[in-house]
C-alpha cells in the first residue's frame, strides 16, 4: 500500500463511541499509545470497524501541530504524541520536522519556517506532535 | 468567485443526512461522481442546503493525500477520486501534483518531496486522490 | 505556551451546542468576533469548556483558505475573518500570506503561488479567511 500520508500507524480497534454522522474510532498501537479517529458512522460500517479489527492511522504530515511547551495548557486535540525532534529540513516558507516518539517510531510534520524560529526546533528538542480526531484516516486491509 | 481553494467541483445537493452537529451532505457532479461533506447543521440551513440545490465543494490542495495502490486497502476518507498525474512541480519541501479525473477535471495536490519519491508519482502514473468529508467546504450562490 | 500554530485567538467562551459524538464551541474574542470550533465531547468535558471560561482558538496556516470576492456566495466555512493582505512571502511551491484584520490581528495563511497569482494577492488587497468550524483547536490554561 502507498499513500502520500507520511504517518501512517498501524495498531487494533480497541474503542468506537456511535454518533448520528460520526463515530469516534480508538485505536490502540503496539506500544500501548492511542490514537482518535473520528470518521463518518458510514465508513465504520463499510470498513467493518470494530474492537480487536486491525487497522492503521493515516495523518498527513500538513494536519500536525507541534508544541514545545504543554506545561500549563490543555488542548481539545484528542492526540497529542510526545518525542524528541530529530531532524528540521527548511524549505523557502515551509519545514518539514521528524520527530521520534519513545517507541521508536518517526512522525513527520510540516510547519512554517517562522515556527521553527518561534518554538526553537532543532535535533534534540523534546516536541510533542498535536492533531485532531477528525483529521485521522483509517484504514484496513481489504 | 475567486478563492485561494485550488480544487472547486460544481454540482448538485443529491441527499443530506441529518445529525445533531453536523450533517452529511452528498453532491452529485456532472459526470455522476460524489463528492461527500460534513458541514455543521446551521451551514445546511443558513445555505439553503436540500436535495436539488447547485452547490459547489471546495477541497484544498494541502487537505489531500495521494494513493498509487489502492488493491487491498480501505480507508475511511469518504472521497476518492482516480485518475492519471499530468504534472509534478517540486518545490524545496513541498511538490504540488496535479491529477487528472476521467471527467477531465483537474485535481490539485499538496504533498511532500519524500512522498513523490516514495510512490513513484510522475506524469502518467495512476493515482487517486483521497480527503476527508470534514475536509470539504461547501458554497452556493447567493 | 508555544506552538506552531501560527493563529492563536483568545477569548471566552459563548456558547456551546451539545452532541453525541462532536460538541460546537463558540469563542467571542475582545473585538465582538466569533470563532466557532467543533471538537468531541470528551474534549468539552476534559477541558472543562462552558460559558464564561477563557480558552482560546489555534488556526494552522495551511487549513485556511483565502477569498477575495465573497459578494455573490456563500460557505459552510463557519468561520469567516475579513481583513487587507499585509505581506505576501512566496516559496517555490507555496506562499505565507499575512492578513490584517480590522481588530488589528494578523492571520498567516500558507496558500499555493498559483493561487496568489489567481487572485491578485499582494499588500493592501481586501481578502477574507475562511476556516473550518473542524479545523479549530481549543485550549484552555489549565
Amino acid at each position: 500500500m502507498f499513500t502520500s500520508a507520511r504517518n501512517q500507524l498501524s495498531g487494533k480497534v480497541s474503542a468506537i463511541q456511535r454518533g448520528a454522522v460520526n463515530d469516534e474510532v480508538e485505536i490502540t498501537l503496539p506500544d500501548g499509545q492511542q490514537v482518535v479517529a473520528v470518521v463518518t458512522h458510514s465508513s465504520t460500517e463499510s470498513l467493518g470497524l470494530k474492537p480487536g479489527v486491525d487497522a492503521f492511522a493515516l495523518i498527513k504530515a500538513s494536519w500536525i501541530i507541534l508544541l514545545t511547551d504543554t506545561a500549563g495548557i490543555r488542548l481539545s486535540a484528542r492526540n497529542q504524541l510526545s518525542g524528541t525532534v530529530e531532524k528540521v529540513t527548511p524549505g523557502a516558507v515551509n519545514a518539514e520536522v521528524t520527530l521520534k516518539l519513545a517507541s521508536g517510531d518517526l512522525i513527520a510534520a510540516i510547519v512554517t519556517n517562522e515556527s521553527i524560529t518561534n518554538l526553537g526546533l532543532k535535533a534534540g528538542v523534546a516536541a510533542s506532535a498535536a492533531f485532531k480526531a477528525s483529521s485521522v484516516i483509517v484504514g484496513v486491509k481489504a
